[in-house]
């Protein structure tokens, strides 16, 4: 094919004609090798937010997404091996418990993580707030750390769907990001291409999440089951609440302390209760009956963690990064809170610097907000409710203007239930 | 504004929010100067697609391209002016007797006119079928022979809406050429800038024309009508037949041989009649009460013809090209011809050389195809019907493949009639 049949793949999606298996893989190989340019590509890839793509269509478009790279096999390890993903949420940090969890379980988690971008973080990030601790992996210490700790969390290397990193910067300026089949594709074809045995998706949804309502996320999180299990993972997905954020804590380093907190057998209740959810479908699809509660009780979840930081060149032990402006939060009444929205503590968040505007950018470890109560619990008028914390006192204006109506005390907002829905194939 | 905004006119435009006249102002200049690029303008032209334009939104982009190079100003020739534009058709010249007609009639013809792509031919490669006739003409030369001929037809420089120019290569590449504010814009901001007071526009229907029913191709014309108005000329459509060819012949000099009987006093009764009725709407248009069909009797229009062709550089009494071969294909029946489709002649008349697949491919004056009876007219089983024309016989298989089902006696097609519909304001 050439670049004149662009136009007639194209045309028959923009008419809402199906395309043949072939034509989705000639179109995303020929545009990644740069033969097919930009402009036919964004006019493809709005097409495809209008006319969407039938189930063959996606599992052709995922296929060849992970074709332009390599499917990693890790059959090698002689152990199963599971992980997870998360469409991203505000102060969402349970990458950090689960994969030492899960590890110390028997089950090995390889996880090809990213950088955070706008108001919700990234795992790479919070885990740089802990002094030492490299990111990158040659594809030898990645091997050798997954057999020997039984978990990585690193940064993914270019030969993990290529198409996708281009397709999405190319997403990304032409305002084709919304669409559930582009991002069902983008985030599986990496996951599949990962070769975990199983995969458990955590599809936020609410204020704080990419996908808004109940539906959109559940019709999300079913594309990606749908596309995981074509592909022989066996893939699950619970939509969680993002209505409010999880946990105690959005930032850097205070979520890895947060995390810590959960490995000692502590932390906030929800953020337990998601952990221990993840790591039962995680064990269970990769075959395993261990108790991941028991395992956390015991002690032997905090040994894989440190364990996992040292491999990466952490040091575990040292001191973590503290702000060193805090400016606190009141509670506007006496009540139960109903309301703590979470795109707005996460635009605080990223305000005050625990975020990023631009790929480029450098995010502070320091930086974050803190809140002493979540939703359902009792408050005092006048109590700490908010703990903003930056390294730049410059910072918190503007992130105070963030958190305009993000608090309420006996509103009749209905909180989400913390999982709301489990999606299976 | 900068590029990023670019991102946000997208997203509006996806979601079908109306554009803001600065908005469109500002995306379509700064595409024209290379500061927003391909892909994010085929996104959103891929968005104009699915979503459709206001009148206010069309009014505005057709306005930028215009103001993306200069609006001529003819007021100077102490004339009326009008034009016509064709939105091309099989054996479609009216063009050639047209002007000289109606600048016989003391209104100026300030015709900036394209070449043929496809199956429908351009009245630049048919006039350059005449020997020594030239399309290109300085300004200072055009001016002049509108002023002392009154007719000029000549290709469009640069400064006539060039942001079209960019925009329609884009749109070619990117399957979004088939949007109807898209090409009402396209046509629109070209004729507006001419300069000309009064405008007729041909809008074709049926299977030669672009648009193939007659619902579209009205929705077209109420749009270009709009527009012209809307810019302070006088505009008005003639939605016209296209599902057989226009006269008797489809080629280049075979088509000016058959404006030039029209012009001496005979030809087909069918481009006679359209020729007088678009001829009417201009000096109406242009406020003339000249009758026509007395200016072409009295033998001033063939005057005129002769004095246009002569100023651009063509000799009107060389012979013109004959093709080196001719094949006959005969009436398949006895009784009446009611079917003769346009677009299958169209193709033919392109596979046999009249036309061009790449714009800058050469085309042959000689090559076309004549007929010997349009639909409504009696035939007889073997009587010559058509006559295929080239210099290159290897040409004449698929041309005649291209035949097949073409020619219909006493079928149950019913015809177009010729005027089908008058669109005003």
């Amino acid at each position: 094919m050439s670049a004149h049949d662009a136009i007639d793949v194209i045309r028959a999606k923009r008419d809402g004609v199906e395309l043949t298996g072939d034509q989705i893989r000639w179109v995303i190989g020929a545009y990644t090798a740069g033969q097919v340019p930009d402009e036919q590509m964004s006019a493809l890839l709005m097409s495809v937010f209008f006319r969407g793509m039938t189930p063959a269509e996606l599992a052709a478009w995922t296929q060849a997404m992970i074709d332009s790279g390599v499917r990693k096999d890790l059959s090698s390890l002689g152990r199963p091996t599971a992980d997870k993903h998360s469409t991203g949420g505000v102060g969402d940090k349970t990458t950090l418990p689960l994969a030492p969890l899960v590890a110390a379980c028997g089950v090995a988690v390889p996880q090809l993580s990213g950088r955070g971008l706008g108001h919700t973080g990234g795992t790479l990030d919070k885990l740089e707030a802990i002094p030492g601790w490299r990111a990158a992996l040659t594809e030898d210490k990645y091997l050798a750390q997954l057999r020997d700790v039984g978990a990585v969390v690193c940064a993914a290397g270019n030969d993990l769907a290529p198409a996708d990193k281009l397709l999405y910067a190319l997403r990304d300026v032409t305002g084709t990001v919304e669409s559930i089949p582009l991002i069902a594709s983008s985030i599986m074809s990496k996951k599949i291409a990962e070769g975990a045995d199983a995969l458990v998706l955590d599809v936020k949804t609410g204020s704080g999440a990419f996908m808004k309502d109940v539906e959109s996320s559940r019709e999300l999180a079913r594309t990606m089951v749908g596309l995981g299990e074509a592909a022989g993972v066996r893939t699950v997905a619970l939509v969680t609440a993002m209505d409010r954020p999880l946990g105690r804590s959005a930032g850097n380093a205070v979520e890895v302390a947060e995390s810590l907190e959960v490995l000692a057998g502590g932390g906030p209740a929800d953020l337990v209760e998601l952990t221990l959810a993840l790591a039962r479908e995680m064990l269970t699809g990769a075959g395993s009956d261990a108790d991941p509660a028991d395992v956390l009780a015991s002690g032997r979840a905090m040994d894989s963690w440190e364990a996992m930081i040292r491999a990466q060149g952490g040091d575990p032990d040292a001191p973590l990064p503290q702000p060193t402006e805090r400016h606190v939060v009141t509670a506007p009444a006496t009540g139960t809170l109903t309301r703590l929205d979470a795109f707005s503590l996460g635009v605080a968040a990223w305000r005050l610097g625990a975020g990023r505007a631009r790929k480029e950018d450098p995010v502070s470890a320091a930086a974050g907000v803190v809140w002493h109560a979540t939703v359902g619990e009792q408050v005092t008028a006048g109590q700490p409710l908010l703990e903003l914390q930056t390294d730049d006192a410059s910072r918190i204006e503007r992130a105070l203007q963030s958190l305009e109506g993000a608090v309420g005390v006996d509103t009749d907002d209905v909180p989400l239930p913390l999982v709301v829905d489990r999606i299976t194939a």
